[in-house]
């Protein structure tokens, strides 16, 4: 049996409700698409995409930077907290098949490319767009629909550390 | 909705047939109760663990020292390759809301170790017996039981960081 | 009796002698101005900004994302072995009063951003013009001379975390 | 030129006199034979072995759980603020050429778990004698000595990770 695919998605922890709704769609096409989504656990993006793969029926994961688990957002199912601060951005790398970045601020950006120096995927919707080594996407669903075929060709090619 | 308890399981990375039965039939304990089953990700205890988990429905995730998923255990069903070498350690002992620890060397005595500065229960099987703190259970059923109990009750409590 | 300020070089792993002589020169200007060098302890801009240092009579620390301290580069005087892997990165720049940052890759623009994250000042020399929040420098000295008066207010602020 | 041997000394971090006199002798022999100490850079232990140190012309090192340097204690010449809780047990035990292990809660334990899963030789000083692979002092001195001795042939010999 496969293990399932897993993406990430990163972004701001506090967003307006047009990039929350944009998150959440993502979430609900990882879900769609049978893969399991993981996260900063936090709020903003990471809860609108949390949120969006529980209502499709999805498996999340929220890998937090602090030890208590009682403030990971409603829509987390695995709870990781590491108690890392800012070192668990790696880890949310890491975690990942593929990435799909949505708008943030340095947070984001050092796991864009955290994910970058690991040989992990990396999907950008409508930001990002000067860094060099990330895909840009025209939408939600497109943006996953690319993270879930590079996901996919990663898996079948020897992993790289 | 509540997140579902979390319960890591850790020993040695290889291990006797015994000790591998044990494992699976705390692994199976920790799905038939519902809970979400931590380890390693790793062999010996680790993947006993998991498979007995697997076995009876439930659901599972590896933390790794490393950035390769691909040699996680074949009961893990979520990866979490950390790339943390022994400091992943702290993040299996975080991760649960209580742990059962079979027999190991050094790398279980320090997850025993960081879980209690953590305040997170440790319930250990027919090892561990002069560690301060630690309560020793008679078989793996009745491991996995006071675990569940004493996760649940944490649980209810505020979290402790 | 007050701690010596301490200035974390980053940079391209492997480099050209320009950019090393570069990094050099960076590294002697630290030393001299009575700072600490800290860097990740390998080769490229991160050896020769070491060697700089130490050819001034400064003291230099090198974090390693690896266990083994032998591979430490010739500069360094105090090892960090983290065996975090890329999530040492954090701590190099959590480790400065400021950063200077030279030409480099993937773990370079990370540990910018989480340099930025965590509000240390960044000061960078012919790259990364594009990057949000960092000062842009002429040449070594100047860099230096940016990142110690920076450095130095922000001792006097009390510090964010 | 060699590098420095370095010693990384634990213990509570909170402490009665006699176990801080304890701690300072432990920094002062330390500082005597020319290597490097190490702590975690809080209090109790950390604090009087650091200042034991620095009072015989010593160097000193504090790998802090959190960001804000500001907390290393009076003894601390260089910080390194990981940031990283707990996990950075692993870093003052990963930084040690060899370990002298005083009185502790559960975060020394760990400390001393993990220098034995690296390989780090660990000397202990009246407590901690019912650990395997801990070699136990008779006083300060002698522990410091003993930890010299072994540091100086993990050096000469090649490192394990």
């Amino acid at each position: 049996m496969r293990r399932r695919l897993q993406i990430s998605v990163i972004g701001a922890g506090t967003c307006s409700a047009e990039l929350a709704s944009c998150a959440e769609r993502v979430g609900a096409a990882i879900a769609s698409r049978g893969a399991v989504l993981v996260c900063g656990g936090l709020g903003g993006v990471m809860e609108a995409a949390a949120v969006g793969a529980r209502r499709c029926g999805g498996l999340t994961v929220g890998i937090l930077p602090g030890y208590g688990a009682e403030v990971a957002n409603r829509g987390i199912d695995i709870v990781i907290p590491t108690g890392l601060g800012h070192a668990r951005n790696t880890l949310v790398a890491a975690a990942a098949d593929a990435v799909v970045a949505l708008a943030g601020e340095h947070g984001t950006a050092s796991e864009i490319a955290l994910a970058l120096a690991l040989g992990r995927p990396v999907v950008a919707l409508d930001a990002w767009q000067s860094v060099d080594g990330v895909l840009i996407a025209d939408g939600p669903e497109e943006a996953v629909e690319t993270a879930v075929r590079l996901a996919s060709r990663a898996r079948r090619a020897p992993e790289r550390s």
